[in-house]
């Protein structure tokens, strides 16, 4: 039996880093053995540190609960027991930024959940099955930092999952997709605990202004072309998105509306395009990678948060309601679970596609 | 002082006739004076028939609450007691249309919040702000269905009232638009009680595909043009509509994208043109007509539908969020009170229109 | 016309604060005249301090939009312009004391919705339907603390209010009760805003062990004896109260059970007692006094938060599902608003009785 | 490898079937091979029938897609394909208990979640962790009804669930109790499919006094002595429920007095004998049976329906907020998720128990 790779977890305490615990508890390649959070939780066993504040609906993973809380920043400890961070420490976008570089040249890869790194130049935003020719990346990055064996990566903000790869099944079938409007129904687990105020969403629903840029902004880059040592973003990609709060667990729905340039095609075609996407991860057989990961469906009252997020364990995107539409031309619903596929689990999927691409 | 009008309710024990009670309670025109409802309360008192079902958030009007409940289609009594008919009695399609047009008939106005008759050529979906002069095709209906003093109104489904008026304010400040996108976001009341199963809304939200016709049919109705003895819709109106239950319990929410033909406006002319909006109603001060009728703000996180309802005692529209969309070219988000302006209320406010164009 | 009384309010911008201005708002009697807030706020019209931040469903009151917003803790302009001060700002336990009693000290009567002096000795909890006599403690409060003309007197916790005034209509009937359970269902607008994490209350209930002890420290001073210069708890009345926060907005529900010593009346009797009992305010006929204040029904789903709330305009308790027990005894189901009863419509309701009683 | 035992499902297509298929699958010894429910889905397979009804998480299980749906009330297909029925379909009481004695007559032993036959005096109310010694009645029934190898067992209300089991763990450690209060906070899916209106449970609860009648009756009988041919309920035990539906999903939970009499125990003393209770099925290590069955915290902030329903995969009752009480001397907080151990995965337990002891 192959030895397990170990991984660490900086922001261990918070509600990311607990969803980590749980998904690789049992991971097939990783096993956890590291983990930092803030001073406050620092020299305390992982149990300890988290009492009064574990939010998953299963215990603490044995193997975790005994495990030291290192302070976040703390390289000495990090290098000796893992080789791979998952970044889920959230501070300010600076700080944040350091704090990744630091670990990343003291020669270990990060894969962050912050949006701190996402529109530096030459990190990539990767979803695995939309971009994963952006890791080629690594070496100029390493090349331009200066770092031997470490590098940074980042995965997109948990609301664009649900449309990007739709959009990217589509483009990758030949239609060319470039003018988008979404509206995107964001669940409570999105804004981490305490989050949103319960008074703003029972018999409510609150706009998230502050969403709506990311909203085209990493598809924008996600999309982009790598060229010598950065990524382009693809500009004529035009999408425009309203973002609101709504009283859901987990689960971001995404009502979409696409043109595709040229001849119109059937539904049927966009129907197969969609239902047959498979990517690099579902070629690799990707411990975490969900097949199909788009779940097509012609029910006409699907897909609903509660019964599709769990869909593909958390990591597939659920579709339907897929019609032309008299304006732009096509419309679509998609959902996809904001902390697995849109937070842990999608960080996991991309730390296995470096591992498999020998970036480890 | 003037004597009241006496009007009638069809349909009065359900929660749309409940909530005409409320509203006419201490109106300055109407006073409720004949209430009809299904065989099942027939006979009773209405403060008996109601009993354990009332759901309003205050008592009976004591005014009502000792007035018989006759059976709907009975004609005599609402001959003799009333000079108006509310009719909020749901039941099959047919039967709907035939009872209407038999008080109708009778020589009763009939303002009717069923979509039975909304399509039918020679009666007007009517919202007083916005085709008031589809009034003009009684003395046409009277002619063509040889009523004397009956006639026959409908007023829109309660999920188009957000954006139907704010596009007509823009139109009527001379912007052609002829592509809207919406995203509706409904809330409970808007089917009824029990309507929406409790399962389906907590931790979760889900289509409404038997709305997204309406959303564009009817608006495609009430923008068209009456020509002879019917109104023409305006097919060149292209509205798409993704529709949803939300776990509101009281307004829709409107996430609304539009193409403007011709010269881009600024959006400070967008703005004037929404918040000066008036139409016939405010123009002759309606006793319902909200003044304001479109509440245009700037705040970034508003409209709310708790906090913004009950704008304009529940008539008004509340806009915010104008913005310039990369696709189409503007966008905004509108809420109104579905059970207010988009039921009762939407309705009384037709009547007191039907009144001071002389029609009752 | 007599003139109007001015009032002011300490933390005037937070919630509490903002239902004051919207209770007051043509209040016969009281006119608000001064507005204090934290640091933050204060230099500014009150207009511009809660911008972004109003949270009511109707605008700022015209009367209130312009007034000038004071720093909490500053006297002269307080001393100046009202005659009567509700205290709603909230800060640390012993900097609330000394805030409320320098403005006491400095001749203002202060009517506070903290909790800061509900258990002082000298200072009365008051519920003004049960414990009116209570307010006879002030010539005793002003001797002891050398105050003149100012005064100091609390409002009970909004938890308490729904099965205070219950237990007090039976107990003023002649029925001992000495021994109460209660489950509390506590509304979200109980912990002001941002309050409870949407996470905790969607698809969820949370228990709020920090109200347990208020459940039955409060009732026993407010049914305590006036000795002297103090208020001495009646020990002998035995409270267990478990506590928990449901997704509602306003309203807190209790189910009570009660043991009655001695003969074990009819539930008849006890309907009696509690649908004809009057207090102090309504025999007074307070302007903020609901009559009846115990809306008694025999419905089987009543009361229910969003349909029972609002009765007597806020003020009433509404109390339903009487019925024998067999433990303890008997049991009821009661509810009251917990911002309008058990917040600042339960001071107003305290500061009218001041008025009444020549204390202003 | 031992072969599996066939088992049958009535009312295969509602809530309750479908949780059945999802908890058997991969069972170890049992595999669904017989479904049956109303004439609307007989005939077809089973994936056909649940089409647009399928309300599980994840999809239906391969091995009951194809399965071909009887309609109730055949018998020979159930006699050939299966030797033990879980029954959930419900109907009108007279015909739901035709239905399960049919079955048994014919041989086959059915386990029921239906409340028909609770109160029926030859037929258990069967906790597996609590009266699994009342299952010694089989053989009286079989010779009072003439059946040869069918039995009839039930499992109680799913409200019941979450104070009953507690109870029992004290009463085994020797603490006499006879008087319970109990407030019981349902949830939304202990009412099936539509169950109740989204309008009952948003911004609201409402009383369910249906089920406050279960709350003592079901103890009563569950805590009976099996005397003879029948089971007499223990009259002495008396409890007091007030009942309310919350909008929680799954999970029941309960806020629980009780008295102890005689020497009052320490609090110790009480943790101990709840958190060290081990039943029969944890005994025999049945598969369904939770080690430990009550997970006992010390945790101010628990339980919580979301985060505790799955404790011991649904199977457990997690309790809390142990204390004394003022009144009757002592108090905790339960739930357990009424899907699972309080319908579908309680009949399992207790199916597994009849296997055990020989009754298949």
């Amino acid at each position: 039996m192959k030895r397990k790779i170990p991984v660490g977890i900086l922001g261990a305490t918070g509600m990311v880093g607990q969803n980590y615990l749980i998904l690789l508890r049992d991971h097939p390649l990783f096993e956890v053995a590291y983990l930092a959070a803030s001073e406050r939780s620092a020299g305390r066993s992982y149990a300890e540190a988290v009492e009064g504040r574990w939010r998953m609906g299963e215990p603490v993973p044995e193997g975790a609960a005994g495990l030291p809380v290192y302070p976040v920043g703390e390289i000495e400890g990090a290098l000796k027991s893992c080789r791979l961070l998952f970044s889920a420490f959230s501070t300010g976008k600076e700080e944040t930024r350091l704090i990744e570089r630091t670990y990343a040249a003291a020669g270990l890869p990060v894969v962050s959940n912050n949006s701190a790194h996402r529109l530096t130049d030459n990190v990539p935003i990767l979803m695995p099955e939309v971009n994963p020719d952006h890791l080629d990346i690594i070496p100029e990055q390493r090349k331009r930092e200066g770092w031997s064996r470490g590098c940074l990566v980042t995965k997109p903000n948990c609301g664009v999952q649900s449309y990007v790869l739709p959009l990217h099944a589509l483009r990758a079938a030949g239609f060319v997709v470039k003018e988008v409007i979404t509206t995107n129904l964001q669940a409570l687990s999105g804004a981490g605990y305490p989050g949103q105020s319960a008074l703003d969403v029972i018999d409510n629903i609150v706009p998230l202004p502050s969403e709506e840029e990311k909203a085209f902004c990493e598809p924008q880059k996600i999309f982009g072309a790598l060229t010598g040592d950065r990524i382009e973003p693809e500009d004529s990609l035009r999408i425009s998105s309203s973002c609101l709060r709504v009283p859901v667990v987990h689960g971001h729905t995404s009502c979409v509306w696409f043109a595709v340039e040229g001849r119109q095609p059937s539904l049927e075609e966009l129907e197969t395009a969609l239902s047959r996407f498979r990517g690099v991860p579902q070629e690799l057989r990707l411990p975490s990678a969900p097949d199909p990961v788009i779940r097509f469906t012609r029910e006409d009252l699907r897909p609903q948060p509660r019964l599709d997020r769990d869909g593909g364990r958390g990591m597939a995107v659920s579709l339907g309601r897929l019609q032309r539409s008299p304006v732009l031309g096509y419309r679509f619903t998609a959902l996809s679970h904001n902390t697995v596929r849109g937070a842990a689990g999608g960080a996991i999927l991309t730390a296995e596609l470096l591992e498999a691409k020998g970036y480890l």
